[in-house]
């Protein structure tokens, strides 16, 4: 299944996402916490209810290694289980302020996910750990490999623990086919967009439609599908110019890329 | 040991550096082939020997995913012979154009260093590959991990090629501790500056004075001393605001940072 993430389309509110997903055939579609609070999460709830969408994903909760992250969490928690969400995605966080303990940041971050996956079982709610490319890694999210979140979850040893693969993070990993390997069983989402080079100012922002980086997304995402994955792809992209663009534009482009990319791999 | 590399003074020319460091009683001196083209080979070899610098490195040479880099190389090759220097430093190179088999071209270096490491061996010349961030691996370094270098090693068998490692580059490994232990024995160099946040625009230019960042350089130091290493330390920066520095306070910031950071560790 075809799934949108909300913040490519970002201009639209979640009412006109939602629209205008299902408009194009779209069958799956990934949430920010922050479309949702800009409506309340009961109209949120009742809009996707309504419209057949499958929550493939709640970005996010985590950031652990922050102050008092535990409540905030367990409120997105719960906005995935209202929401239905396939997983609740866990972007770490990065160094605590002033902190150059890469070790310790990441045992807070181990003792975070361990901490919040009772609650997420309790409410039906699977947690993805997603390791972000090592160029945020001190400010954004000190988990950087597939083979880190993997060992974590190893740890923690939770059944709802796993991991989110996102090809943009991924793609350079020399072990990254291998890990994938491992993670059978473990993906709970599987993440789309491709590495845009040279790498913009605003590093956050250099993810593009799939064919227009150097990343090689077909071969990811056969690799996940050979790993046991039969879970939905979700197409995530920042990039200032795609949201410059009319979201409906974006999803033709988007819905193109996927023909000629992905669509015999993934189905 | 402690060296310079001569990028790190970018305007100065090579008397310049040569005559800069020796001046502040600086060691090593890291030699860029650039800056030997400028003034020739014969006339760098009289001018370094003379000062009684010791070449910590020369850089560099690889680039094995490109056209024709077999010649320019073994030509690195005796310039790093003639200079005297403890190892060459080996950039991998990027994707070829229009490729996106990163599997093909991590062959294409492993092996590009394979067919030059006889030469070099014949020569007395050390080799080094050298992890590069994960950011540059698209455009710049297809090797992007201490540990993917070391299995290349590993494959290669050469006594004469080992690895550099740059504080820069892996700081963010999850496996780095546990790879540098691997690396005994193979650690040709260990240069040194620290990790920007956030990145600037011009991605390669965000290395900082050790101090500046946010990597934990001390220990990293403690761990390649421990690994056995006891080689030189090579700082090297590439930073525009450090290169509009006149060279003689870029040298007395650094010597700082040293004697506050890392005298200790690496005599």
């Amino acid at each position: 299944m075809l799934s949108v993430n909300v913040w490519t389309t970002r201009r639209w509110s979640l009412p006109e996402a939602v629209a205008g997903y299902v408009a194009r055939g779209i069958g799956g579609i990934g949430v920010w916490r922050e479309k949702v609070a800009e409506i309340g999460l009961d109209a949120a709830v009742k809009l996707i209810a309504d419209s057949g969408l499958t929550v493939t994903s709640l970005c996010r909760a985590g950031f652990f290694t922050g102050a008092s992250a535990a409540a905030d969490n367990q409120r997105a928690v719960d906005e995935a289980a209202a929401l239905g969400a396939r997983t609740l995605v866990l972007v770490a966080g990065g160094l605590p302020a002033g902190s150059k303990d890469l070790g310790a940041a990441r045992d807070m971050v181990l003792e975070g996910v361990a901490a919040l996956a009772p609650y997420a079982a309790s409410r039906g709610v699977g947690l993805s750990i997603e390791p972000l490319h090592p160029m945020f890694c001190a400010d954004r999210a000190v988990v950087s490999t597939l083979a880190q979140a993997l060992d974590m979850c190893d740890e923690i040893g939770a059944p709802n623990v796993g991991v989110c693969v996102d090809t943009y993070h991924v793609w350079w990993d020399p072990s990254v086919y291998e890990q994938i390997a491992r993670a059978a069983g473990r993906i709970q989402i599987f993440q789309v967009c491709d590495f845009l080079v040279p790498i913009p100012a605003e590093t956050l922002l250099g993810r593009g439609h799939v064919g227009d980086g150097v990343a090689d997304v077909p071969a990811l995402a056969r690799a996940v599908v050979s790993a046991g994955y039969d879970g939905p792809v979700e197409v995530e992209i920042f990039n200032s110019d795609v949201w410059d663009t009319p979201g409906d534009e974006t999803l033709r482009i988007l819905l193109d890329r996927h023909a000629r990319y992905l669509e015999g791999i993934i189905p």
